[in-house]
């Protein structure tokens, strides 16, 4: 299961190749940055909905969206997701523990 | 690499129980959902600026930061990361791919 | 000019009878609340977009259409731009402005 | 009342010269761009969670938040509130109100 953002990725990279009528991200590509992160800006605002409402089904959708587009980001800036999950690694070895420990903001 | 969201799980989980004066995550579960969901729009913000500066590890650092707190509102919310990645495998799955394609908006 | 935001609430309180079909304000009180707050996170993030291009012809756009989502929200919930005025009144009358000198966050 | 926004941005205006230790704008102006964004991005999501309580009081005193950091954003780039009043009152005279009636999206 771990291995499914790998595999997305690799999709998403496929899709930059694809007729942007035939596919949502496609389209998503050919329309640009700013039409991503605009996504990315309502996908949060979902999430924070979701979660007020409580639903545990919408909450799962909605991060599963918001983790979607930073994906399709990601792709568009051809960066992978194994260096954000690097980065949370990087971030909770010991000494990142402790420096997330110290973190007060 | 992979099971680094497994891993950052458990660690959220353990967090729960910590002192909040101890820990950054223990402080945000002390102030309660409206503080993590805060975060959340903060930090979405963040990757959007980030993205329109064009800097790589910037993006990469606050797509981690993004991630990070909507694995805390997971974990908050007795969800795991696994359910949001097996919500993208099913989107993804074969009959997935066709049901993307054809989404418009 | 200063008179447009009450104005404009007299028309945002004309279209709730209005034919959804007929009106994209209309429309969007027949969504409901949840439709009215993704604009509101998706117009913010159009802002923020504006800002880092820089642009002010379309911050000002941008700002106007965040301006505008959040006076429908108003209405939706029967309230008036009037009120939000008054709080931004009182915060920067005369003992506002030491509040506000004060906070720091 | 209607003129508040005016001598809002009368005083946002004097804050360019005050000393940041004295005065919460002035502060923010000296952080720069960037934590403006990140503050109209954290009112607006503040907004949402208001109105998803459904409190009104609450949702007033954000909508005065997430306006008072558009002011400052307004400020910061030499901009007016009355521009974009004007850009409201452009969309809603006369021709407005039908291309608004004609909008969709």
């Amino acid at each position: 299961m771990n291995d499914i953002l790998t595999r997305l990725a690799a999709i998403l990279e496929e899709r930059k190749t694809a007729d942007p009528a035939s596919s949502y991200v496609a389209k998503l590509y050919a329309k640009g940055l700013d039409a991503i992160l605009k996504k990315i800006g309502e996908e949060a605002t979902e999430t924070v909905m979701a979660a007020k409402d409580g639903i545990p089904d919408k909450i799962i959708y909605e991060v599963a969206d918001l983790w979607f587009h930073t994906l399709i980001l990601l792709a568009q800036q051809n960066l992978q997701p194994e260096q954000v999950l690097a980065e949370l690694d990087r971030r909770f070895g010991l000494s990142g523990l402790e420096e997330k420990a110290q973190r007060t903001e």
